[in-house]
């Protein structure tokens, strides 16, 4: 069913309207629309939100539905890498089943877009990739599911990497990832060539993992600028973290924001308070396409995390210090229409013709729901709803 | 009634245990403890952990209960300072009631302990202070309530405000209270030697804010340090915030460390996410008392802040990058027996002797309990129940 209205509710916090979804579209928001025929829910005064857009997250890696992982590794990322590796295979995780879990949490907390890195490694193989797409394909008419071919564990610095990341791209990955070319791969160079190499060979879009601080990332960042620049891949490029744009120099910062706005590469953050991270406001004003995620939730990486995309926008909001309504209304929408623009996927918006992705949520304003992370009282994906009161209508396994 | 039992409780996630509390006092842990006419309370299961610890509150200044407060002040230190006196002014705000408000909803959230900062200045004068301490004596059986004179406008900067202090510590507030002796008061020495000539006068301890970032809150935490020494206050002094900690140069923090820790001066923090910020483990291994508070929630200079010191824990694991379970423990116990501790109040803990201040709530682990901020069961002071299923038994105004 994707006809539906959701009556007595209250779009981006505005006055009280209805709304009607036709076909999965948004077809007429108003005052008092009449029913024909098409089930209706009643919003009983709440909010109504365009659905939320987890940007950057890894449906492959959680624990949920497992007992609690005890966490005692060491804090260096190649400990974290190969801590994950040694649990994934001794616990036996399901990368479907751990998917479906973690995406459908995802969903309940307002999620109709999804993009999940997916670690391909030479332990897992394709295995990951296959889970995950067995999810995307099971949810399809649930949320938008997005994959990115994400070598974890290296690329050049473990044999046989590079052949799995070309086959995880023949099997229908949507993007190619990449992770540190220096930090963890030690190759710049051979690592950037590659993985842009296989975007063109592929036709597919580039988001790379960059953790790297200070110079060694700007250096990493302007390598990544280059490549971008000579294949004419503005708008295909996405640097997911970029720690470095935190740096303390506003005149080095400047300079790479101008020419990351100038080949439109795409910023997605989680908004860390433990690390430098991206000014939102910075880059948004220099016209930059800016997304957010949760990241990993529950993982062998840490403890921490849920999938709510209104908590990551408040995580937004305390990270750069926004304090006004205009400024916390700027981290909702990273997580959300301005997520999907930095996708590239369709983005939702409450507005006629768009798709028909809505979340009703209570609150008093949009800053109230955002820094509460209130209650989701529906979800609704192109006009069927996929979740009530905070529970997924889909079980998961 | 101050005996009662909590059965089928895990302390500290520990085994399944009982809990006797007996004329206020934790009288017996164990397995099956048969009742004496007492009330029972079933804790089903879940965990039992000592009460929590708000260090650093201002109940004064809360809109809880009123309609949303839509933010557009500047960023400023002082645009926010003085917008915060014209909107008290203009809405008629009414300290006792709004601290009762506040104070309810952080027993609530599992609060046993509150350190709250009152303004004095000479808009309000001494009003904001006679409404918590009303506050705090209304709900003396509920909560402890310490309160902390604090020149939130400036001392040397605005005439009348030091006679103002005065009176309210000779009204009974608990500690004097100080402000950016460098960035608000503009008067680094005139400041310092007022309030601690103050503290000496009353016989009382002082627990200073000091947001001043890098070089200039070393230095004015230098003045502080050398203030302590002359007067030997060793163990009655804290510094609030204390953002200068967090500053990008070890060798300078060390030597800050080291002072601070062989001078017992006490640290709270509330982990932002958005500025430097004393680093936990560091301050704990150089044998720091550490405790932390959810500072101002909901008032005109933001909007975020619900008063749970579990929230809060979480803060500290994510800003400190704390990952492992023996690390999120740690931030526990800031936000709990530690942050009595600084405080110099009785520490909650869960043994015999202890006062029976305990908070029942849902998880698997204690790190499970902090990611998740699960919902409280029970909340119990000195053996009477405070607050059940996230609402407290005493009503608000």
């Amino acid at each position: 069913m994707t006809d539906m209205i959701i009556k007595n509710t209250r779009p981006m916090a505005g006055p009280k309207a209805d709304i009607r979804i036709k076909g999965g579209r948004i077809a007429e928001i108003g005052p008092d629309i009449a029913p024909q025929g098409e089930p209706v829910e009643d919003a009983a005064g709440a909010l109504a939100l365009p659905g939320f857009v987890e940007a950057h997250t890894h449906l492959d890696k959680s624990l949920i539905g497992w007992p609690w992982y005890h966490n005692d590794v060491g804090n260096e990322l190649l400990d974290m890498i190969a801590n994950e590796r040694a649990v994934k295979k001794e616990w036996g995780i399901d990368p479907h089943v751990q998917s479906m879990r973690h995406a459908l949490q995802t969903v309940a907390y307002g999620a109709t877009v999804i993009r999940s890195h997916v670690d391909i490694d030479t332990e897992g193989k394709l295995r990951p990739l296959e889970g995950v797409m067995k999810t995307a394909e099971l949810l399809s008419d649930v949320v938008e599911i997005e994959t990115v071919a994400f070598p974890q564990s290296g690329l050049m610095i473990r044999d046989g990497t590079t052949d799995l990341m070309d086959q995880a791209m023949t099997m229908g990955a949507d993007v190619v990832g990449g992770l540190d070319p220096c930090g963890v791969d030690r190759d710049p160079k051979g690592h950037l060539d590659f993985i842009f190499n296989l975007a063109e060979k592929h036709g597919k879009p580039i988001d790379i993992h960059l953790h790297e601080p200070g110079e060694m990332g700007a250096f990493s960042m302007e390598m990544i600028l280059d490549r971008t620049e000579a294949l004419s891949m503005a708008g295909q490029v996405t640097v997911s973290h970029a720690f470095c744009l935190g740096m303390p120099d506003p005149v080095r910062v400047a300079g790479l924001v101008e020419r990351l706005a100038r080949n439109d590469v795409r910023i997605m953050t989680t908004a860390p308070a433990s690390s430098e991270a991206p000014a939102v406001m910075q880059l948004r004003e220099a016209g930059i396409k800016v997304g957010a995620g949760n990241d990993g939730i529950r993982d062998t990486w840490g403890p921490y995390g849920n999938g709510d995309m209104l908590e990551r926008a408040k995580f937004i909001g305390l990270r750069n210090n926004f304090r006004r309504d205009t400024e916390v209304a700027l981290a909702f929408d990273v997580c959300s229409t301005g997520g999907a623009e930095a996708m590239n996927v369709e983005p939702p918006k409450l507005e006629v013709g768009a798709r028909g992705d809505v979340v009703v949520v209570k609150g008093e304003s949009l800053a109230h729901a955002v820094v509460t992370h209130a209650p989701r009282h529906l979800v609704v994906k192109a006009g069927k709803v996929t979740a009530r009161n905070g529970a997924a209508l889909t079980e998961a396994p």
